[in-house]
């Protein structure tokens, strides 16, 4: 059964401790510069196995990181494809292209625009696929990188408050690292740009899934406090989804509404700023006038004496070129990280040094049939002119206050009004009904509208439908 | 004396034979994957070798199969050239691109606009040259996989019948391929898209030097087929051309004809889809509209219960994505055994496992003179800006109902009408007496009224000549 | 103390041998072709170290002979950013790209259009960087290959008699071998095109700083001497700044004028031919149409009986293809010396076969202060967008007829009238007072009305300043 990385979620905790550790190792055998955070030399884990990059967008920190990390492992690496002198000026499926990719390579490594591009090429190709960014949807090794630095800085997650800069509704490395963040126990502290902020769906889901307590800045910072960008912080759950790397005498000083006891008044362990999304604002859009900066000015307060300053590069006006030097800024040393961990995570996806772990999130329910509902996501990569005429949307169902389908492509969730089920080909809207039908049998819409459109028949009256 | 692959007819027969058996070699050693297509591993044979690939046009498999093909020998690779980022940008000739190229590389590969550009290439180095496609003329190592995939499938090639589906006129690849059915004994059946048939130039070379036999339609398939697209069908030579792989039993089954008499009514063994060539269309030439579509609806009859589909790729839509699950469907191995041929072809062309045979075409007589007739094909190399000041255009005779020169880079034929006799400066038409002179004194034109504008003496009265 | 090559001057003479004397060693283990120039093969002298390379610019020679030299080396190589497909597009500076860069590569070559790039990148990160030409400054290792391929082929560079052809003024290629010339004390001979002569600032440096005397063409050819294109002659000093290479008897030979007496009249012994660099022409400069061309015709005089023709490469028109054939056309040979030295130096600069010499010019004091003035040049890199927020410009002082600041970074010389002693705050202009104050006491500017703009107080009158 190979593995991708496609979306963080892919991986269960322990399996993300375990790449930690194996980077860890990687350190402690390879590490040069100062703190041995840069990895130099060779092995030869990787011996006789090639890499390919197909990047639909532009890298560079990204592309280079997996170059050096499964040259430094001891494979090798086949150029980058890329769309301007590529067979995509061709106008070749991207189903097609990885098909062809994997006679070559042994790994795929892929960045694409369109969201939920990654996993429909893993579900392509019998070798592991490794998701560099699909469109707004996920980066994971970004997210995989960040936790570790978080990790090898503090020595652990759980607890540590995050104050998280920028824009935080376009970035895709901040949606992943938000999900990851709560995984571990650490709080979240958005700080956005004005009309950047977190989207609504990702607080519902770190609210509803991750099991987050959102907290009034009030009811952790006092009445008075002169934080006027803050509104809100989620408290990671207390006990549930740690990591077991974190030290037991650590765990027991954490207090019991997660934030740290001992570090009151709160105090910012980690200050993560990103840039602003450029590209993937809508045309027309304003850039925000008022986008925050960190420097050393803004991190002159007491609650920032410890912060460790991360960004995931490139920065453009965000980040004071004076935080190069301060102790604080770590974000040249999360760059560095990113070969250790990129490392481990090749050696895992390629079984050199296999999982020990069997713990794996249960596997969904998937619904997918050619007369349901589309993805309503136009980003997403079932919509491509080039996918969309093979690739047929499919479905998880989410329980939230309304039910929700959520595409297991670009992971976006959509309310679902009614399905149909196919031994009476009627209408229906008892889900827990639905629960117990074969996947195969149901028909997801978006509205009975829809469903009748399709052709099938209308629910049955109320009576008809429970009869003595 | 170094050895290059710039058309399948630098390669004879046999050694053809000898890249196969050595491809089959790799694939027996280092098969991966259901039915052991996919080379997985890495060679050390290719140690301390570099090749380079300069590609001119856009390029994914081709490149990226020699790469793997390349690294999992042994070899290395450098970056490679591309036409916007190179010094082309600075007006650089091929001739010193090329020439440069073979201090840093041990191999060029190369994919160029022009027609004839790998020849031109090959001439300028020392090292071998790799056509990876040269405009509309050849992309012989396609050909190459195609004969593996059809030779590695069935276990031989004399006697299959061969359909070609689509563009017929300006896919080069299956210009090639035609010639190398041909070489190996298989019947060729085309059935061309409207407006796209084999050009008459390539059907003249498959009766005149390929000694193939063009059947109707009916005497084949008897009186009322309801096979409407296909109008001639060639035959193969029966005996002289073969493989020497096909098993001496199968060769004795075969029909007189040289379609295979157990198989009749005729059943196509192989389906050789093309896409339509859209950036080889002249300005203002229409799409075909019926351009014809390979799927399982097409397939269904009996003729094609056993059809092998191959496809170079990437396709449009002139192949149904439902072939893809169809056990017929081969393209993706096809894509797959590119990798060990190519290896194989490096092999060899490096002496790393050198060529046992010494079978090849004998050379033939070449005539190029600086005041002689240039190259008719406004596409050949000998045209391109950067090279026509210093590259002069080269032919051999090619006899046929007229006498033709064939162009030794673009391959192109065109009539001569005429010759110089250097010694007498006279215009002359007596090939035979030609034929007798050294290629030195010797300049062809296609008209005697160029030669004269060439400052030539007029052909000698029909009493002056001959002298009793 | 890690090292770079961002000028020739970073070398010394006795470093530069070290490492002609290391490339000759792998030609003789490793060299192949016609007289063994061209290195085959790979060593394992580099294996685990990783070189990548940044070309902001088109190359094709110098990134793919550095990836063999890397590859042949022993090391490995990850792929090229290019600015289109990178995060330049992003907008990222070259100081944060750089700085993450040295996380997976042991070594950085680049080239980038701005003046002094190298420099600045060089001084961001802690692993070697090679400039691969940085605007119309600086191409080292060009001039590396050039000197190396004199020195081969010749023995020695001491009284050599170099013709310099072409576009003297724009080629940065020639800049630097100007001044490697003198130093290794071969003389210099300008034939530049009308309109594109050395800039006088590199005719004041070989004087001023390289110790060359100018001749007029009379002095040394005699009265008639047919000529016209050459005007004036610089001699390199006879003794001191010579390479230990030169044999003894050699140097007995050379005259005092340091043109070598017994070959009188005076003979070229390199014609160095350079392209027009149209790529670096202000809009609407007129290209030269009496540029000069070199062939077989132009060297068909008695002086040119044995010049070697040399060309950086890539050519357009000035030279003959039929010099291609012609024993006294060295350039492609020029272009194959660039593997071994190019290995040669990453070997030294990686520390895998360390300088033996401590042989280093003295460190210059710096002078750099944010109210000082800027640099003049305004294509260098202290002005480029995304680097002027935080690079600062730094000088040295030359003395020459007026005091000038050459910027650190790309090296241009600009008249400074005035400094302010910052401990007084008052202008002055003692500038042997100033040598006496520490470095971050002055602040340099261009003119006494700018630091009175800054805020600083005027010169002490004459009276006042020197009290009795």
């Amino acid at each position: 059964m190979k593995r991708d990385l496609v979306t963080i979620s892919d991986l269960s905790n322990a399996e993300i401790e375990e790449i930690f550790h194996l980077a860890d190792t990687y350190l402690d055998e390879m590490g040069a510069g100062e703190r041995a955070h840069q990895i130099r030399g060779r092995r030869s884990d990787a011996e006789g196995y090639l890499m390919t990059s197909l990047f639909y967008e532009p890298s560079t920190r990204t592309r280079f990181s997996f170059e050096a990390a499964m040259v430094r492992l001891g494979g090798n690496v086949l150029g980058t494809v890329d769309p301007v002198t590529s067979s995509a000026a061709k106008g070749e499926s991207l189903a097609d292209t990885v098909r062809v990719m994997q006679n070559y390579a042994d790994v795929i490594v892929m960045r694409h625009p369109s969201e939920g591009a990654a996993r429909a090429a893993a579900e392509y190709v019998e070798i592991p696929v490794i998701n560099g960014g699909d469109g707004g949807h996920e980066h994971p090794t970004q997210t995989l990188c960040d936790l570790y630095t978080l990790y090898r800085e503090n020595g652990f997650l759980r607890d540590l408050n995050v104050l998280l800069v920028g824009d935080l509704r376009n970035g895709r490395t901040v949606h992943s690292l938000v999900y990851g963040l709560a995984r571990f126990g650490a709080n979240i502290i958005p700080m956005p740009a004005k009309g950047f902020e977190l989207p609504g769906e990702v607080t519902r889901r770190l609210q509803e899934e991750y099991h987050c307590r959102p907290y009034a800045k009030e009811e952790l910072f006092g009445g008075t406090e002169d934080m006027p960008q803050i509104d809100v912080i989620y408290v990671a759950p207390g006990s549930s989804l740690h990591m077991s790397a974190i030290p037991p005498q650590q765990r027991e000083d954490a207090a019991e509404t997660g934030v740290n006891a001992a570090r009151q008044p709160l105090a910012f362990d980690v200050c993560y700023v990103t840039r602003l999304q450029g590209e993937r604002l809508s045309p027309g859009q304003k850039l925000g006038v008022d986008y925050p900066v960190i420097d050393t000015q803004f991190l002159r307060g007491k609650r920032y004496a410890e912060t460790r300053v991360l960004h995931p590069l490139p920065r453009v006006n965000e980040l004071g070129y004076d935080l190069d030097k301060d102790p604080r800024g770590l974000y040249f040393k999360q760059a560095a990280y990113g070969v250790p961990v990129r490392m481990a995570l090749i050696a895992k996806l390629l079984d050199l040094d296999p999982f020990r772990t069997a713990e794996r999130p249960p596997a969904a329910k998937i619904y997918s049939h050619r007369q349901g509902m589309p993805c309503g996501n136009a980003r997403c990569i079932t919509h491509h002119p080039s996918e969309s005429k093979h690739l047929q949307p499919k479905f998880w169902l989410v329980k939230s206050s309304r039910m929700l389908a959520r595409c297991c492509y670009c992971e976006t969730d959509f309310e679902v009004r009614c399905y149909v089920d196919l031994s009476s080909r009627r209408i229906a809207t008892d889900w827990d009904a639905a629960a117990a039908l074969p996947a195969s049998d149901v028909v997801l819409f978006a509205s009975e509208k829809d469903a009748l459109a399709a052709g099938f028949r209308p629910a049955q009256a109320e009576g008809a439908r429970r009869p003595a």
